[in-house]
């Protein structure tokens, strides 16, 4: 692999214990493998399928993440905020307003020479909060720590596939990667857009897949089919890793390639008698 | 191939005149490719990104599609209306209101003596309108068309992951397959559930990508970045066909393999000099 | 007053225990005052500002409280379910899907001879969940209940004017009154409309009012300026009680009066010295 | 009437040419009745019930307008956005994005030696677009402006009324008024809060009461019943005048007096034979 690349594995929103295992479990095989020099976990529902938490945190970073990013969940266990304000290696959301507790980017050192990495957290606004504009969050940030790095690796967490994609183009050729999370389920839209930019709509889950999104099937369902409250139960079964790497051009800080991971593949095709 | 397995190629939202050339000039190909028995397509975009048109039906009918699906912007043309009335060839989704123009399910005769095959189309209600219940809509269908087919593949036009999850696993074993479509983005959670329906969160866009699903890139920036309306203007470039392959069990009405189509495939590579 | 006028009194969402105490002790005076023959009162709110208890219902009726009515705060308190299935003097809005606990829609006996009266709980749907259709819902009870009474009173519990006003379009003449509860603030709009049906888009809270529609002002601020959570909180200062007289000519079952009732007013003029 | 004592009148959402003549026809009449110094009229509905135009425009400042505000409807007619962006008596919310057309606040000179006043518009976030934030808008508008004026009214646009309500209480003190718009219902809840703000969630809809919030009303019925687009069409009949009289203390900025005004009321009696 050329010195001047940097490799950054980027994992999907690690959903409860099980997700946590997985991660626990898997991690430290795909650095090996892939040659992963940076980190990025989406860990928002870490917490029991809702939240974050200090010791989830601690798990994430001795499995081998380098900075766990955030979410609209973020804000579900009030235990959390004190980490939140002081950890360095937490993000949450930038574009909350002003007077939210933690931070919502951070630069890093890369090993092996290659300098710094931004690693900036987003949330989308199309069917979630009223929160600030995540389009202009993107520019000051840029402009912040343009000196200090200009390799930067987006977490856009966001529902609408529409507001993804025009943060996508808004930010071509200004920003290493723009990668999407939130939904929990893998896009197949990895590309690198024409001014060097990746792009993945979303890294989806690391966490339960017999389940909706990482909750129980029967509440999950019972939601849908009464719209009363039941309770949030995070399912535990069938567990995979989903996420994305990406090779960044440490001189141009363009991507140069973009590849999707998901372990085990699902099945696709049953074997007839 | 057996002769008890049905191949069904089901087309994600095309999109304006680019997205119905690209469906007649490759479907041909792709039907004779993948041994081909019936397609469905979405085309609640094809006329110029919004709604339906006769001609737009005609167009696809023409290059091999058997049957068209619909969604939120099937109602945007209310020149289609009549059409929609009368036509058996278009579906608009089964779950809005008594009192609505056109039909929401058919069944349709497969070629080889393979049998009859329902089609169901149902929309979501999370971040959509508050139409009927697509859970009980499909039920209702599936009882109701039992006799005449066993076959049943959905069309399910929807926003939300967690609603199309819910979904497939509430009709898992009941139905052949559950296919997402909407969100213009193809998803790569291809799969067959426990009890034999086969899955995708969505099928994706067969349009123009040099755009924000399907809509010229400035007009959808500025819409995110004003919060005010800009003119709706369909793009033209960077044409992809986004499908899924479908292998259905004739004597057991379960799917035996789901395989994701996107063509052309995108660049995740860059050349380095 | 006529024999053929029943006079109805309708109470607006009343929340926590000081709205709880606000009934308790004022109910009795309008009764009399009014010369009330029963009493509609939407309890949504009553237990701690989130949702019903026995305890609670068991206050209202006490007080002098006929039917309770509920809306989408009904289903926060779980313990309450028990009762909300069996008890025939409590509802919830009769539109949530089949499989819901609870009934929505009850005849009751009037005194002096005035014959039966519907209690009808709807819901609305626009900002809120995707329930069935409150318009076809309303046919369907008119016509189920019609022959035990003509006398129909609708509480539609719903969050946009326009929703609301269209409803009350749309069952004029067939219905007594539609008056609108949810939104906490008591309208001015009240009227008869052309074929005799008395409207009133909310009759607001009854409650306290040194408050964000019952919420601590505190908590409810801060939700607003960031997005995140802040703990419920209700308030308990500077109660007010919300309610709307209707007079109902009982032969042609059409409204012939409306009445707003505030107490105490609030100030709206400031002594200069 | 005291020296002192600025009487402001402030008319609700101007629909169409119905609500336009009202306002042509009626205006005057108030102005002398009720000592009127300053008119401020929300006009986003004036142009055929969508946007605004340069003609409603004059129309309303002829009448006696002094300052006309808006509203999300502002930006539906395009052709008003050269006017927007140029006239000084016309407003739109102060915050949408830095990028929009026109201006947010105004300060204007009030007759008989009042001095200025400053009119601010603001637009509400929940079930609306995700524009900047309102509260902190406000903030920096009362700092820019202090020293033109330190009277304040706020139009504040919004839906919901737990956003009007606590937008009220962050500015008690600092205002003089916070009056709502957008629902097109007066509501009942006048009232000058502790610190000498007054408040009314809503003035209510200048315009065709024969309608649903202005909109004829089978097109609105049609659009609940099978959430479909049916076409807008204006209503015209039954026209009633809808605003609020503010007075405000020009020495301490405060408000002495809130009084609701709709004219002709409401029938709330049928006479019986
Ligand atoms: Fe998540
Ligand atoms: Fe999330
Ligand atoms: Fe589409
Ligand atoms: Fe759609
Ligand atoms: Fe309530
Ligand atoms: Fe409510
Ligand atoms: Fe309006
Ligand atoms: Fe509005």
């Amino acid at each position: 692999m050329s010195a001047k690349i940097a490799n950054i594995l980027f994992i999907g929103d690690v959903v409860g214990n099980s997700g946590l295992q997985m991660v626990s479990r898997m991690l430290k095989g795909f650095i090996s493998k892939y040659e992963v020099d940076f980190v990025i976990c989406n860990g928002e529902n870490a917490h029991n399928g809702k939240g974050m938490s200090l010791e989830a945190l601690n798990l994430m970073l001795e499995a081998g993440v380098d900075v766990v990013t955030g979410g609209n969940h973020t804000w579900n266990n009030f235990n959390f905020f004190e980490t939140l304000k002081t950890h360095d290696r937490v993000l949450r959301p930038q574009n909350y307003p002003k007077g939210t507790y933690g931070k919502g980017h951070g630069v890093y050192k890369l090993p092996r020479g290659l300098g710094n990495i931004t690693v900036l957290n987003l949330q989308g606004r199309t069917f979630m909060y009223p929160i600030d504009c995540p389009f202009r969050t993107a520019d000051w940030v840029i402009k912040q720590t343009k000196e200090q790095s200009s390799l930067v690796v987006v977490d856009f967490h966001a529902e609408a596939t529409a507001e993804k994609l025009a943060l996508a183009w808004y930010l071509d050729g200004r920003v290493s990667a723009v990668i999407g999370t939130h939904t929990h389920v893998q896009t197949a839209d990895e590309r690198i857009f024409p001014k060097g930019t990746a792009y993945l709509s979303d890294v989806g889950m690391t966490g339960p897949y017999q389940s909706v999104i990482g909750m129980q099937v029967k509440s999950a369902v019972d939601r849908m089919l009464y719209q009363t409250p039941h309770k949030y139960e995070c399912a535990t079964d069938d567990v995979h890793f989903a996420a994305v790497l990406l090779k960044l051009d440490v001189e141009t800080s363009k991507s140069v390639g973009i590849e999707r991971i998901f372990y085990p593949e699902f099945e696709t095709t049953v074997p007839q008698g």
